[in-house]
C-alpha cells in the first residue's frame, strides 16, 4: 500500500487523449470536453460489485474488460459512437500487480473501441467498479425502445444464453463434476463471452439508420423484449425455435442440456447482444448487411398488436400463461 | 427486500427533467442530452464509501446530500453551471425507508442547484455511492489550475478547517468526553458543514471571468494549493494568520484548541471552499463582488516565483522545511 491516490492515477490511468474534443482529462477537478455541432451526447453508468457481478477469483484484467465491455453495450443499443469514459475504482488496497493488470485490461478494450479515459475517482473500500461511458449520436438519430411498430420483424445479433452458460460453468461451478473434463474450446469460448462480451457497437451503428427500436440484452431476452413492448405499446411475438444458440454449446450435451440452453437463451441475461426491430420495407437493407457479413443477426419473431411478450414453438403458442409476460429479468434485489 | 431494481428506480429516482436538453433520462439504456452551441461539457465523478467517507451511523439523507454537494464542488471549481447528474447506488438491501430518506436528500440538493438526475445504476453490495455531475462552461472559459501568475493575490471562499473539525467531532468522536456538553450551535454548524457542504457554484461562476486559477479545497488547503503551484509553475506564499476560521469554532476553546484549528485550516481537507488567484489588475472586480456580499472570500497570500507552497506567520517564514511542500493532503491509500 505504498502508492497514493495521485500516484495510482498518474502511473496507471493517465494517457494522452486521442480526441481533440478532450480539453481537460484525468487528474483535474473535472474532465472538460466539447461536442460537435448537431450531435447529442449519450451516456450510461454501470457498477460491478465483486462477488456479485464477477467472482472473487476473476483476474484484475478480466474485471476491467468486463466492466468496460458491458458499459459500452449500452452505447451499442443507441447506435452511438463511443468517445470517452470515466472510472470510479474502489479498491481494498493499492496492490501494484493488481493495478497493472487491471489497467492493461481497461486500455485493451479502450483501444479496441477508440475511447479515452477522461476522469474518475479512486477510493479505498470493498472492490467495486463504476464505469460511465459517453458517446455521440446524430441529433435525434439515437436508437430508441419506443418505436417498434406492428408488422416489424424482430432480430437479435450473435447468440443467446452464453452469459448464463458462462455463469453456470465459471461462477456457480454447478458442473464441477465435469469441470476437469470440459472441452478446452468451450471453456475458452465462455470465459471470453463472460469477461470480454464484445459490445455490438458496429452493429448498432449500422442498423441505426433503419431499425425501428433496439435494446441490449443484459437482463435476458424476455425482460429486454418486454421493455421494448412496453415502451412501444406493442407485443413482441418470439419463436423459441429461432433463438440463436452457439454451436459449441449445443455440441456439449454432457455439459448443457437442450432445455437449459433454451431457458438461458430466453431469460439468462448477460448476453450483451442487440435485440432490435425492423420494418418490412427496410428488411432489404438489413439483409444486405447480413449477406456482407457486416452484421451477424437472425430473425426471432414479429411485432404484433397487444402488450408484453408472447412465445411460440413450431408456430404454436408456448407457455403464454406463465413466465413470458411476467418475466422481469435479472433482479438485483429479488428476495 | 421486496422492491426490484426497476421498481426502486421508478418509485424513488424518476422525475420529470427540468431541462429541454434532456432527451432521454432515467430508465433507459443511456441518458441522452444535447449541449448548447459554444458550450463545453465539464464533468466529475466521486465515490463515497460507507465507513470511509461518511460514518456508518449517517442518515440516508445525510449521505445523499454529502454525495451530491461534494461532487458539485468540482463543478464550482470550474465556474461551471450544473446541469445533470448520474447516480451509481450500491446498497446492501432495498430498504424502503432508507430509499425514501436518501432520495429526499438527493432531490433536496438537486432542486437547490437546478440539476436533473438523468441516469445511473442500482446494484446490491456494500454501501457505496458514486455520483457524476455534468455542467457547462462557455467555450474555453472554464477555470483552470494552470494559469496562476506571479503577483496574483490568493483567495479562499468561506472558512477553512470546518471539515476536519466536523470529522473530529462527529466521526472520530475524539471529543467524546465533552460530547454531551457541546454547544448546540457548534454541533449544528459542523453537522451541516459535513453533510451538506454547500458547493460554491455561484462564487465559481462570478469569479470565472477574471480569476486566473481555481481549485476546490477537498484534500486540504496545502495539498490543493500545491496542485495550483505545480500546474502553474509558481509558488503560493500563504499567510497563516490570514486563514479564515469560523467564529463559532474559535469561540469553543473547550472543544478545539487554536493549534488544532490552524492545523485543520491548513491541511484538514473536506472544506469544499474555493481557492483561487486573481491578478492585481482584476482585484477591483473581486472587491466589488465581496462588498456587494455576492462572494464571501478573503486574501490569504500571494503568488511568487518558485515552486510548491510556502507559509508565513506574521510576515516570517514558517516551518518551510517540513510539512508545507511535502504535504499531499488526504491520502486514500496511505499506509
Amino acid at each position: 500500500m505504498s502508492l497514493t491516490e495521485f500516484e495510482i492515477i498518474k502511473q496507471y490511468f493517465t494517457r494522452q487523449p486521442r480526441y481533440a474534443s478532450v480539453v481537460e482529462s484525468v487528474g483535474n477537478d473535472c474532465a472538460t470536453v466539447s461536442l460537435e455541432p448537431n450531435k447529442q451526447l449519450t451516456m450510461s453508468m454501470d457498477t460491478l460489485v465483486a462477488g456479485r457481478h464477477f467472482p472473487f477469483d476473476a483476474t484484475p484484467e478480466q474485471i476491467a474488460t468486463r466492466a468496460l465491455c458491458t458499459s459500452l453495450s449500452d452505447l451499442a443499443a443507441m447506435g452511438a459512437t463511443p468517445l470517452w469514459f470515466t472510472l470510479g475504482l474502489t479498491l481494498p488496497n493499492a496492490d501494484e500487480d493488481w493495478l497493472r493488470s487491471f489497467s492493461h485490461g481497461l486500455f485493451y478494450v479502450a483501444d479496441q473501441f477508440n475511447i479515452d479515459l477522461i476522469g474518475g475517482d479512486t477510493t479505498q473500500g470493498p472492490l467495486t467498479i463504476t464505469v460511465q461511458v459517453h458517446g455521440e449520436v446524430e441529433m435525434g438519430q439515437g436508437l430508441k425502445r419506443s418505436a417498434a411498430a406492428v408488422g416489424d420483424a424482430i432480430f437479435v445479433t450473435g447468440t443467446l444464453g452464453d452469459g448464463a452458460a458462462a455463469l453456470d460453468l465459471l461462477v456457480n461451478k454447478s458442473s464441477q463434476r465435469e469441470y476437469d473434463n470440459i472441452n478446452h474450446s468451450v471453456l475458452k469460448y465462455l470465459t471470453d463471452r463472460f469477461y470480454c462480451p464484445m459490445p455490438q457497437i458496429e452493429a448498432g451503428q449500422l442498423i441505426a439508420p433503419f431499425a425501428s427500436s433496439a435494446i441490449d440484452i443484459s437482463d435476458g431476452l424476455l425482460a429486454d423484449a418486454s421493455h421494448i413492448a412496453e415502451s412501444s405499446n406493442v407485443q413482441l411475438a418470439i419463436d423459441i425455435d429461432c433463438l440463436p444458440i452457439a454451436p459449441v454449446l449445443i455440441q456439449s450435451p454432457n455439459l448443457f442440456s437442450q432445455e437449459c440452453l433454451s431457458s438461458w437463451a430466453l431469460s439468462g441475461g448477460d448476453d450483451y447482444q442487440l435485440l432490435f426491430t425492423v420494418g418490412q420495407e427496410k428488411l432489404k437493407e438489413l439483409k444486405r448487411l447480413i449477406d456482407e457479413n457486416l452484421v451477424q443477426a437472425c430473425c426471432i419473431g414479429q411485432v404484433v398488436e397487444g402488450s408484453g411478450v408472447s412465445l411460440f414453438l413450431d408456430g404454436v403458442p408456448y407457455n403464454t400463461d406463465s413466465s413470458a409476460n411476467d418475466y422481469k429479468g435479472y433482479q438485483h434485489f429479488a428476495s
